[in-house]
């Protein structure tokens, strides 16, 4: 195994001390560069570049070759597991994903299984071995998935929806088979972390991307407690490291302390909730990841420099702050603005650490 | 002026005794309701429909032909102060409304300019009118308005957006032109609502439904300033009786103490906030309105009536609480299920009431 050049991210996550503070983007690699399109072209669908392990190597590599970034993640999908399930995973034009078998009913969700990581989702073991064989220790890789609840709501709605009418009406009136649902998603996703974790993934994530959809009793019921589940199940430890697990609930600034109840080490905040606030309800409990709103990559450099000397300052001083935008980048924004806001991290966060 | 017969929803605004909960429905007069989509139909576009007094109290009205509800809102759309500003506003099939000219430079910002009530605005202080007389002291009417924020997002993005680049990038690089812009509309919004408490409104909700976009800092200084500049400028009598005034941030739920010091009488409360903890958090300050998922109303009338159980439980005995859902009815619920949830919140209120 080759050394980690530059642990500042896992250091942070631990809340042990680091020079200055670590940052990432979520959407790192993604349609926001021109060379992240030209490989999109070149591998043909998007579920093409998620299979294809060199060309999944290419674009999460490429905004580490523009900034200084303290993190990659695996460039992948958050429904390969629906998908390795069999429910026919394609994306439409303009209509985002869609599943050609969606589960609707109880034989739906008897005939859902275990996905094997190294059979039906071998391609994404495969990314992130060649992955971390070309980061060859320059920073960690980030494995991920996304929750149960969040994944639940793609098979069961069978694509996007505005009132989650489907997904909803099987958790109020069919409880039981939503569990039955979400706890077979869950022992899935536990299997592919710990495979990614196995594969070379140093850190892993846990995107719950429509928690906050939901009431805080069906949060704690539907969607918090099946990511328990996942962190108590997940190796924490590889190659003599300890490998933190990030939870990102959007939406889910009210629910801080719950989430931080998990036995993860770190949450990921949206821009909704103030991070100096969200450091004072957690206290030393996790570290924070986040939280400047994406859309300030649409103004000016010095607006940007502004936001992001705010949110240090709301931090405040000491380790435990991975740095990073409350949602994924937007694909309009100009590469450049992401430049300015991966540098200003590093520069404005020196005084903040001994 | 004819007396109220019911004004369960003025008292409890007020935190004033009531015999049970008293209960309306966001969008309530709405396409769910077949009667609705006939008249609406009769009327051709949604504006026109807007735009004429008889059919618009034809609509307000329907719904409490159905339903025991406490009060009817006024049927209008939100965008009618900038289609007032001149910005042709227009519904474009499946995109939503459009402006055919959208604020973007300080040149637009300056042709802004506060709306006459009873000029470019008489259509709706005409349908306020109608729709009192109709009512006939039957229950309270509630006049309403778009947030300055919210309005702000559709006059700038000139439509629907994700990412909100344009206002946001307004906000960002010009504070100075949208704040100008934003207190021109609280202008406009204030004269607006008072127009339409002395047409014969008798309460007033202002729905800033993207106030949860911002951050904390920023909504702080681009929406709720300028709703507690228009709360300060409302009339708050009228015939001798209280207006009470409320204020509904969808995504706010991390605010409710910075939103009830703006002198509002109730806060809206969207489904992501447990009442009971709301209520802890502001007190006697404000009294609460709210807040079951409107995609409850997809489930079994059993499991809506335990929802609706739940929520009054968790608020707790005595007045300050309106029922409502946390947004909008959905268009494709069961009249009927409307209904039982009606029906549930009188009947399973009782006991929380002396």
């Amino acid at each position: 195994m080759s050394e980690l050049k530059n642990d500042r991210f896992l250091r942070a996550l631990l809340k042990q001390p680091v020079d200055v503070t670590p940052v990432w983007m979520m959407r790192q690699a993604g349609s926001y560069l021109p060379e992240y399109r030209a490989t999109r072209e070149k591998a043909g669908s998007f579920m093409d570049l998620c299979k294809n392990a060199e060309l999944a190597c290419e674009v999460t590599l490429q905004p580490l070759e523009r900034f200084p970034l303290d993190a990659a993640i695996l460039f992948s999908d958050i429904l390969t597991i629906p998908d390795a399930m069999g429910l026919g995973l394609r994306f439409a034009a303009g209509e985002g994903p869609v599943f050609d078998r969606p589960v609707r009913s109880e034989a739906d969700v008897e005939k859902l299984f275990v996905p094997d990581p190294e059979g039906e989702l071998q391609y994404v073991m495969n990314a992130v071995r060649t992955i971390r064989k070309a980061l060859n220790g320059r920073v960690p890789l980030i494995g991920f998935s996304g929750s149960p609840w969040t994944l639940a709501t793609y098979m069961v709605e069978g694509g996007g929806t505005k009132d989650y009418a489907k997904v909803k009406g099987m958790m109020f009136d069919r409880p039981d088979l939503m569990h039955t649902l979400l706890d077979t998603v869950a022992q899935s996703v536990t299997s592919y972390l710990n495979a990614q974790i196995a594969a070379g993934a140093k850190a892993v994530q846990i995107f719950d991307t429509w928690g906050g959809v939901l009431t805080p009793r069906d949060y704690q019921e539907f969607s918090l407690r099946y990511m328990q589940q996942i962190v108590a199940g997940l190796t924490r430890e590889n190659d003599g490291r300890q490998v933190p697990v990030i939870l990102f609930t959007k939406g889910g600034g009210q629910w801080l302390e719950a989430m931080a109840e998990t036995g993860c080490d770190a949450l990921g905040l949206d821009w909704t909730t103030d991070i100096g606030a969200a450091r004072a309800r957690v206290g030393d409990k996790v570290a924070l990841q986040g939280n400047m709103d994406p859309s300030t990559l649409y103004a000016s450099p010095e607006r940007i420099r502004r936001e992001v000397a705010t949110i240090l300052e709301s931090y405040g001083s000491g380790s435990g702050h991975v740095f990073n935008l409350g949602h994924g980048i937007h694909q309009h924004v100009d590469p450049d603005h992401a430049g300015v806001f991966v540098e200003a991290v590093h520069e404005l966060s020196d005084k903040y650490h001994d």
